[in-house]
């Protein structure tokens, strides 16, 4: 069916019921974490049958895949913007960064510990792709001229992951450092394991930028 | 009361039950998160009344800190014992990596999504010094002649979390860097981030770990 722009009342009802129940998915998972999230609590909290309820979701996965969906949607789109916007590498972790702190909640769910039971469908796989092809054109754009490491050996051979981006070795290894690195200090940041260190993370995360961007030290 | 080794038979009891109690919590865990951590279910479990088993752990945030502490208590043992046999900043990251593989569920207790409304109590942090110090330890005993980093200076300023150890400011980059990276790969592969994307992610690791050591590339 085409989007017509103009939805019908009830499908209009439905997509804000939709958004309802991730609202108070979100809450739960605040207050509980995500592997206690209940569509029946949530009916509850909703003044809604559990029945009713599961017509908007087939189950909890069905639920919590939304919700990761929104997360990777949410992270391409705001590099996406980003880059169109000209940011290079360095406005990109920038970017992630200003993301992670905004809600670390949605952070920890497409980063943090697994679901148990919990599998993720493919088509979350093809927007965090789509994450991975910005990252690499950044990576790609920086023009360092890498020394080559033992690993970029192994690279040149298992380069599917970069999904036909042409970049040379060093640069698939400098998008996977960037996003291992970045994603070392944030969520420990974010999880509060800097807190009574005494150290600027935001210093911490530029310094480890700049070792990345070639630039700095 | 100083230990004679030889407990009464009380005591060892009470050390065998809470040992069970320990074991159906990580059961727990891996089936429904440690965030759905729940003593009562434990003692149905176990066959015991609920507050017979709060005889063995005050509540929820008990049980969950003593889990916490006994993994942190082997991370520092097995780092102990490799810097005993040796081993450097590499064999570290191996014992780190193998400790890590051995049982993700511990690592994430420890370092993954946080579990909301708990908090861990300050002898936690203070093993946490212990395995920093041997880290520590560890990229002092490198020698690298690093070139400053614009970090360094904030670093020289803000080094409480080193409890004293003397290391240059560079040495305490190099030391968080470990650990932010080290983790960064670990933490994106236990939590399957890497299954499908082709490449071997011990390599990547190795290569990770050869730019914080300064060799191989």
């Amino acid at each position: 069916m085409a989007d017509t722009g103009a939805k019908a009342p009830r499908e209009r009802y439905r997509t804000q019921v939709r958004s309802e129940i991730k609202q108070h998915a979100w809450e739960q998972i605040a207050s509980a974490g995500a592997s206690a999230l209940s569509l029946n609590a949530i009916a509850k909290r909703m003044g809604m049958s559990g029945p009713a309820l599961y017509r908007y979701f087939a189950g909890r996965d069905d639920l919590l895949t939304e919700l990761i969906r929104d997360a990777y949607r949410s992270l391409a789109d705001t590099f996406r913007t980003a880059a169109g916007s000209g940011a290079g590498l360095a406005g990109l972790a920038h970017a992630l960064r200003g993301w992670a702190l905004e809600d670390p909640q949605r952070y920890f769910l497409m980063y943090g510990t697994p679901v148990p039971g919990y599998h993720a469908p493919d088509d979350v796989t093809l927007i965090a792709n789509e994450i991975m092809q910005v990252l690499l054109d950044a990576c790609a754009a920086l023009e360092l001229h890498d020394e080559r490491a033992p690993f970029d050996e192994h690279l040149e051979s298992h380069r599917e992951w970069a999904a036909g981006h042409p970049a040379p070795a060093p640069v698939l290894r400098r998008a996977l450092a960037f996003w291992t690195r970045m994603h070392g200090v944030l969520s420990l940041e974010l999880a509060g394991h800097f807190a009574g260190m005494g150290f600027d993370a935001a210093l911490f995360f530029d310094s480890e930028l700049q070792e990345l961007t070639g630039s700095g030290t």
